[in-house]
């Protein structure tokens, strides 16, 4: 069973500590492992078809329990294949072994004269949860674990070498401590297991002596699973933010990229959570939209025009059909007509909210703008409530409620990461969101807004006057030192810096509009109640020459039993930088698009 | 406080049965309600500038608990406001008169010269919530509640009116029961209260003699919120799902639309929590992609060389900005190169799989495709699981246990809808779904299908033999007839029929792929092992003439700390027909998007 020829393998048996198996060949829990020779075309350190062998294992016959070496497999020959064999990845063996889960019996089902059972699926045991049990699992002494991961460091001692080992589950690393008479030994002796190298430990946990983590982990073997190329671009030392936009695709592998993505997938699940647990519907707006309106900013054209993708960079511009008058021949398109990129889903979500009652979209949004900055993107994910049998009030209730949700939710769920941004990336951000979670939330009007700012003792870039819309300085006047640190909700704007459906107030100047500052960020919220009265809307479009014809189907909810409705939005990836202290919003989402930035 | 003039006005003090307030004039619970003559332009009842007044309360001072009638509201003057009160809306104030929720202060805290707190969010009470509790709530038998919603039908009787009314949280209605003497029958009687319009009602729960529901509502009051207009589409007689494509915007208030946007909710929903649970990280794909590394179908192009969205009709085609050999000058385009809507986001799943373990997609993606058929759309939602240190075996056991846990929570949360599709779309979907939670789904190979494909009693259109790509006619004959209704997964499928990226077996003519069929829709699910190995995916490149430069990212994932990662699609509306039985993939999704087809 223990093969040993020019290339390292081995043999485990860690069905428990007290688990003793006489003779070890024969033992259901032997998981043997191979690897074969390194070719030099391959990261794998094995034979090409064998990868998953050191990995898997295979039951011999379908009804003895699995768990036993791979048979070998021959190419299959037509019409006749042998019975497969399931084979099972070290993920469910290492589970099994590391006694964190029950030993359960998976009798291999024959179905029918071909075809076996589906084999039985069990949650990954990672290092978060090694890690995060009580006592950050002190309790968990003496068991024999296996962890999976990549190396981020390796520091070679005299008497021991250490790796930390990160699988992306937590922001903390495996300490692995490791002898020179553990198995696979000679991998640090080659620089195989270096930086970026994904590898295979299994050891025992012990009590760490060091200071930074309590317990770490004595290597009993470890296997190279994916060599890292000396090339690898994200090494111990600090990498810029900028470089890593780069390296979109590695960057998760950092500290603080794994922690925006952990937080930000902590975001998005409370985001559902609230929703779902309020009694709202998801809903998916459409991305590709011929209606043409939306007026919330600069639209993507979306178009079959141009003939293949691959093809598209050599395409002659009349090869694009035309019209006699040398238009665009839009009959010959896709949808027969322009059709482009959503700005927002909220017209389509008052649809569903004049049905269902209270709905929420989450999906992506686009703008066409020109805007290099750090707070635009071209492509962001929107999260848009739309409430009905609702005013501004409630509106304004929500968005505060669903933000102390959000912010909570994380503060509860992500301390580590939480804890890493407060240190690095943005002193006090803890202090901040805490703040949010606890403190009320004050609305004033907008005509009290700019009486706080025409008496503030603080000279302003852009001069304040009624009817000018709220700059960015101006609103962080107003949350961080008019209010303290307070999340504001200034509400009731003038109609004309507004939009057409917002509802039009009884003083006929202003409608009603919420806009919520949060400290640092600025606004990070915008809603409103909408318009419901069929004539006031009607009125509204002529005053703006806006096409009623255009907005049948959203008139048609004033005309079919109006709701007073409202609903707010909210820029998810400003979420996720106002929740991590992140500067930019690119680092925000995990592939940004931006002008002249559609890479990976 | 009770004013009448010359339209319908009312009082009502209902904090609970028992509850006696004398005077009713100072009673903090009375709640005043306000209804303005029609006028012929708005399709609500109320004066203009008065619509919430009905439905809202004020508090009279700072102070004191809110629910008072409102101040008159004037004109802001310019910078001194009055400070603004508080309003609530009537779900609030509805939810506290049913007694549903316990009365809480809310003293308004003023904040600094200016600004008061903002109100506290609470979930409506639906009447979801009203019906759904035990016993069909026959034990809230007595209670007085609001419930606000749509006018299904009228059934006007000599002696009582039935109002059938909807809010969209359950299938069913609630039966609402007047008498001639409640306040606001007038408004049955001038043909206000009609299908279509939104209807305010109070009333008292009794047991109800039909035979339909466990209680209904014996009406107090009700008022009619937005009227319908008489030429409203959706009337009591049944429509076609044809028809209500034509009008997107209002079929969720029919039962069956209602009842695929609850499942389809309930179905996202199921998704996020089976991989939350289990360890997986949500991760947003791009949308636009300037990757050509895609491959699975056509793909939309998103450009902003066409000038301006409202201008796109008329844009001519010499306005395309062109270089010296007449090809379009992309360098010009907002991204500096062409662009297109993305097919799939697993490429760059991948990637935060390699860094993070587990992750999945929820989001939007994109076929170009001309096919008009009842399962294709231009656009849906794909759902991306990858899975790191894993391999095929974990990806079916993954699949499988994914679309377990989602079928068994719609037929656990959505009862109602399910028995309605039971009875009205698909018979048998019930058992059909049972079937799949509780069986042990098939595992064969492709050879094996082929071979009992080739055995089988029955006449294929599509001849069969080892290499053909299966069809909806095989797979189906599969997993109905050879396995009787049982899930199948079909497995290592030829190299040649398959995506690029797919792990070679070690037979060297097939990839470890995998296509999960079931009863009635065919392939649900399509997933394989990721080629892992380097040399072996530039190899299967170069074989297909693809270029190795474009695809340098997904290549360093295997340079770098490569290992073994599998992971699965699944087409959403593909599930939520599945779930529902709905046959055409466009009711299937609010806003379908299809060659020709862009509305809403």
């Amino acid at each position: 069973m223990i093969r040993k020829d020019n290339i390292k393998i081995g043999n485990l048996c860690t069905r428990g500590r007290n688990h003793s198996c006489k003779p070890k060949k024969q033992c259901k829990w032997l998981a043997a492992t191979a690897a074969a020779a390194l070719t030099p075309a391959t990261p794998l350190r094995f034979k090409p078809y064998s990868t998953l062998r050191f990995l898997s294992f295979y039951s011999k016959n379908p009804t003895s329990p699995r768990l036993f070496p791979p048979l070998p497999r021959r190419p299959v020959p037509f019409h006749s294949t042998i019975p497969r064999k399931r084979c099972f990845c070290s993920v469910i063996s290492a589970a099994l072994q590391s006694g964190e889960m029950k030993k359960r019996e998976f009798p291999e089902k024959k179905v029918g004269e071909m075809g076996n059972t589906v084999g039985e699926f069990r949650k990954k045991l990672k290092i978060a949860d090694i890690k995060g049990g009580p006592d950050e699992c002190l309790n968990r002494v003496g068991q024999t674990v296996v962890v999976m991961g990549w190396v981020r460091t390796v520091r070679v001692q005299s008497s021991v070498t250490f790796l930390e080992v990160n699988d992306g589950s937590s922001l903390s690393n495996m300490q692995c401590v490791m002898n020179s008479d553990a198995e696979g030994y000679d991998q640090v002796e080659s620089g195989l297991i270096a930086t970026g190298a994904s590898i295979w430990v299994q050891g025992t946990l012990v009590a760490s002596q060091g200071s930074k983590q309590k317990v770490e982990l004595k290597v009993e073997k470890v296997v190279v699973v994916g060599k890292s190329d000396p090339s690898y671009p994200i090494q111990k030392k600090r990498v810029s933010r900028e470089f890593l936009r780069t390296k979109a695709h590695l960057r998760p592998r950092t500290n603080t990229f794994g922690a925006v993505a952990r937080v930000r997938n902590a975001l998005a699940y409370a985001t559902h959570k609230f929703f779902q647990e309020n009694g709202f519907v998801w809903i998916s707006s459409p991305i590709i939209t011929a209606s043409d309106c939306e007026g919330a900013g600069e639209q993507f054209c979306v178009t079959t025009l141009i003939p293949s993708s691959r093809e598209a960079a050599d395409s002659p511009v009349d090869a694009i059909p035309n019209t006699k008058n040398g238009l665009i021949d839009w009959s010959q398109d896709f949808f027969g007509k322009p059709a482009f990129l959503t700005v927002s889903g909220q017209l389509n979500a008052e649809t569903y909210a004049t049905a269902l009652s209270d709905v929420y979209t989450f999906g992506p949004t686009f703008r066409a703008e020109n805007s290099n900055t750090s707070r635009h993107l071209a492509e962001f994910w929107m999260i848009e409530p739309e409430l009905a049998f609702a005013d501004l009030d409630d509106d304004m209730a929500c968005a505060t409620a669903y933000l102390q949700y959000v912010v909570r939710h994380v503060l509860d769920n992500c301390k580590e990461d939480m804890e890493f941004f407060n240190t690095w990336i943005e002193k006090g951000v803890i202090d901040r969101l805490n703040d949010v979670a606890e403190k009320d939330f004050v609305q004033l009007t907008y005509t009290d807004a700019i009486g706080l700012l025409l008496k503030a003792k603080k000279k302003f870039e852009f001069p304040v006057k009624w009817g000018c819309d709220l700059q960015s300085e101006h609103e962080r006047y107003i949350t961080e030192e008019a209010f303290k640190g307070c999340p504001v909700i200034i509400r009731d704007y003038p109609k004309e810096i507004k939009a057409f459906y917002m509802r039009q107030n009884d003083d006929g100047k202003t409608v009603a509009a919420m806009d919520m500052l949060v400290p640092r960020v600025g606004e990070l919220i915008g809603g409103s109640q909408r318009e419901e009265r069929l004539d006031y809307l009607e009125n509204r479009l002529d005053e703006l020459k806006l096409s009623k014809e255009s907005y049948w189907w959203y008139l048609d909810l004033r005309r079919y039993g109006s709701v007073p409705h409202a609903g707010f939005g909210l820029g998810f990836e400003r979420l996720v930088q106002f929740a991590t202290g992140i500067e930019n919003i690119r680092d925000a989402i995990p592939f940004p698009r931006a002008p002249g930035s559609a890479e990976f």
